[in-house]
C-alpha cells in the first residue's frame, strides 16, 4: 500500500481517489481551497503553493505525488521533487503550462499547429498581428483553462482592449482557427515507457467549458485517430511523461492542428470510466506506482455530458438504463464543473436513441443535439 | 445529497461507498472497531451496538440507514428506526438473523429445504439427531456466517463435543446435504416494488469462507436460475424487503435447496462490480435512497477470487488484461477477507485461459482449478 500525494483536489482528485481506493491505496489531498471536493474521501491538507513547510510536510507523508490541477507552480513541483517521487516530471508540466513551450515542441516533433508568436509587448502585439493577420487570439501563456485568458481579436478595434486585460503577463497570439470540429486523444506512459492511448473523443464545447464528449470508436475516426496517437506517442516519449495526458487537437478539413497538453487525467476522458475496460484514472495510478497499464479497449459507445452550474435531477436521469452518474458534490455556482453523466449503449443506434430520452426528460435538448447529429452518421452503418 | 449511515464497516461498506460517491452520497459509518476499513474512505464512529446515545447521535446524523454486517442486533436496527428510515427493515433483518426464522419462512413460500429441528436443549438435541439421523449439522440460529458456529454431526461420538461448543445458544440440526453444488442469487428490491436479480452464481468455499465466485450467464443455469429468481422474488415480496439481499442455494441432482439469506450486499456479487451494468452496491445504494434500480444486465463472463489471509503481488496479477483488483486496506491475518479480484473476458473460453494464467502466476492454482473445470463445460460451446 502507498500514500499517493495529490496537488489539487477538485473533481479529478475525487475520481482519481475513487480508482485508487480499490487498488488498496491512500491518498493525500494539498489544496489551497478548504472545500476542495476530494476531501470528502481522502485526508486533506490546506496549504498555499509556496508554503514550504507544508510541502516538506506533505512530502514525508506521501510516497508518490501527482497532480489533479496543471496549473501548479512547476517551482513547486521541482520542490517536491527534491524530497519524494513526482509524476509527471517537473520539467513535463512546465512544458504544459506554457502555451509557447508547448506549441514549440508541437512544431519540433512534427505537430501542425495554427501560426504563432509570443507577445511580451504592445508593439510585439501590433508585429504578431501584422504576421499572423485577424481574426486572431491573445492568450496568457500560462494560466488558462477552459477558455480562461484568452480575447478573441476579430478587427484592429479589439487589440486595445485585450492588450488592457491581458497585458502584462507572458501572451502568445495565435492564428484563429475556425475549426470543423474538436476531439482529443489521451495517452498514458508508464514509468518502464509502455505507451496506451484510448479511443479518439470528439468534443463539444460551450462558453469555452467542454458540455459533451463521444468516445469514437470504429468508423470515421480513422486517420484522424491515427494521427493523433501517433502525435500523443511523439509528446509522452519527448517529455519523457509518466502518466496521463490529454493532446486536444483542431480538425481542419484534412489538417490535425495541435491545441494545447493537458499533463493530468482529461475531462474529455472521464467515458473511459465506464466505456473501457481501464479508465484514464486507473491507468494514471498505474502509471505513477510503476505497475502494469491497463487495457484501454471500448466496452460501449459511451457519451459524457457535463453538468455546469447545477447538477440534474438524478431521480430521473437514472431511470433510463446505462446512465452513469458523477456528482462532485460541489456548491452549485455558475459556469463551475459540478458532475457528469456517461451514457453507454450497445450501439450507436441504441446510444443515440438513449441520448435522446435522456436530453428530453432533463431538458439538455441543446447540450446532446450536436452530438445527437454525429450519432446519426454511425447510426446509419 | 443525503448522509447514508452505514452499520458496519467493513469491506462491504468500503465497497457501499466507493459505488455511492460518484452518486455524490456522504456516508457515516459506525463500528465498534477502531480499525474498520471502510473508515479509510468516509466518517466514522467508534460505538458498540447498544450504546444507546451513539445511535441517537448516528440517527441525527443520516438521512437512511443500512447494514453492511447482518449480525447487527435487530434490537439496534429497531431503536434506529424510530429515529430515521432503515432499510432493509429491522423485522426482515430479525428473519434473516435467525436460522430457524429463515428456514420456516423458505418452508411457508415453498422452497425447498433439508429436514431441520430447532434445539434448545441436549434432549432436543437427541430427538432431532433421532428424527434427521446423521450425518447433521448443528449450528447456531444466530450470529453465524463463514462456517462460524458450525459442528458437523458424522456419528452419534460427535454429539457431545458439539453440544459442548455449541450447546446454550438456541440451535438448529439441519440434515447434512452432500450437495452437487452451491449457487447464489442476488436480489434487490427497491422502495417502490421494483424488484430484479442478478445471473446466477456458482460459488466454492474453502474451510467454510468463500474462495471463488463465477456469474453463471447463459448456457446450463436456466432451470436452476429460474427457480432461483422465483425464490428470491417470493423472500423479497414476503418480507417487504427494501435493498440487496443474497439467497445461497444448495443444487443437488434436481432439487434446489434453501441454505441461508444474506441481508445485505454479498461477497458473492462481487463480480457484478465490473461484470454487469450496475453493480450490487449501486443498486443497494438506489434502493435505499428510493431511486429508480439500475440494469443487471451482464457485461462479460466474470470470475471472482477471493484473497484470504493475505492479498497476493498485485503488480504480477495486473499484468493479465483485464483483472480488477480489490484491496480492501486490511491487515493480513490467517482467514481473513483482505481482498478480492474480478477476471473479466470476453468468452467463457478467453476467461478459462485467462484465469489459468493468473492461478499460475499467483500461485493459485487449487483456488482456480474448480471454475476452470466448469468453465470447460462453457468453452467447449
Amino acid at each position: 500500500m502507498s500514500t499517493i500525494g495529490i496537488l489539487g483536489g477538485g473533481q479529478l482528485a475525487r475520481m482519481l481517489v475513487e480508482a485508487g481506493t480499490p487498488l488498496g491505496q491512500e491518498f493525500l489531498i494539498l489544496d489551497p481551497a478548504r472545500d476542495a471536493c476530494a476531501g470528502a474521501i481522502a485526508p486533506r491538507m490546506t496549504a498555499d503553493w509556496d508554503d514550504e513547510s507544508a510541502l516538506v510536510n506533505f512530502a514525508r507523508q506521501v510516497d508518490v505525488a501527482t497532480f489533479d490541477f496543471e496549473n501548479v507552480p512547476a517551482d513547486t513541483a521541482r520542490f517536491l521533487a527534491q524530497r519524494t517521487q513526482v509524476f509527471p516530471a517537473p520539467d513535463a508540466l512546465a512544458v504544459a503550462q506554457d502555451r509557447l513551450a508547448e506549441k514549440t515542441l508541437f512544431r519540433e516533433i512534427g505537430i501542425d499547429t495554427p501560426a504563432f508568436m509570443p507577445v511580451d509587448t504592445r508593439e510585439d502585439l501590433d508585429r504578431a498581428v501584422a504576421q499572423i493577420g485577424l481574426p486572431a487570439v491573445l492568450k496568457t501563456r500560462r494560466f488558462g483553462y477552459d477558455g480562461k485568458g484568452q480575447r478573441l481579436l476579430r478587427e484592429s478595434a479589439d487589440i486595445d482592449a485585450a492588450w488592457q486585460d491581458l497585458g502584462g503577463s507572458p501572451l502568445i497570439v495565435e492564428a484563429f482557427v475556425a475549426f470543423d470540429h474538436e476531439v482529443s486523444i489521451i495517452g498514458v506512459r508508464s514509468r518502464d515507457e509502455d505507451f496506451r492511448t484510448w479511443p479518439l473523443t470528439r468534443n463539444w464545447h460551450r462558453d469555452g467549458v467542454l458540455a459533451a464528449s463521444l468516445g469514437l470508436h470504429g468508423t470515421g475516426a480513422g486517420r484522424v485517430a491515427d494521427t493523433a496517437k501517433s502525435h500523443a506517442r511523439a509528446i509522452a516519449e519527448r517529455l519523457e511523461y509518466v502518466g496521463v495526458f490529454a493532446l486536444e487537437l483542431f480538425v481542419v478539413g484534412d489538417r490535425v492542428l495541435g491545441n494545447e497538453i493537458a499533463p493530468r487525467v482529461h475531462n474529455s476522458g472521464h467515458w473511459t470510466i465506464e466505456g473501457c475496460i481501464c479508465s484514464q484514472f486507473e491507468n494514471h495510478l498505474r502509471a505513477v506506482l510503476g505497475l502494469p497499464l491497463g487495457e484501454t479497449t471500448v466496452l460501449a459507445p459511451s457519451v459524457m455530458l457535463n453538468w455546469i452550474g447545477e447538477v440534474p435531477d438524478m431521480r430521473i436521469a437514472l431511470a433510463e438504463p446505462r446512465v452513469h452518474w458523477h456528482d462532485y458534490g460541489k456548491a452549485a455556482r455558475p459556469g463551475r464543473k459540478v458532475g457528469h453523466a456517461t451514457v453507454c449503449a450497445e450501439s450507436p443506434h441504441e446510444l443515440s436513441a438513449r441520448l435522446r430520452r435522456l436530453g428530453g426528460v432533463l431538458e439538455r435538448e441543446a447540450q446532446v443535439a450536436p452530438v445527437l447529429d454525429v450519432l446519426s452518421h454511425y447510426a446509419a452503418d
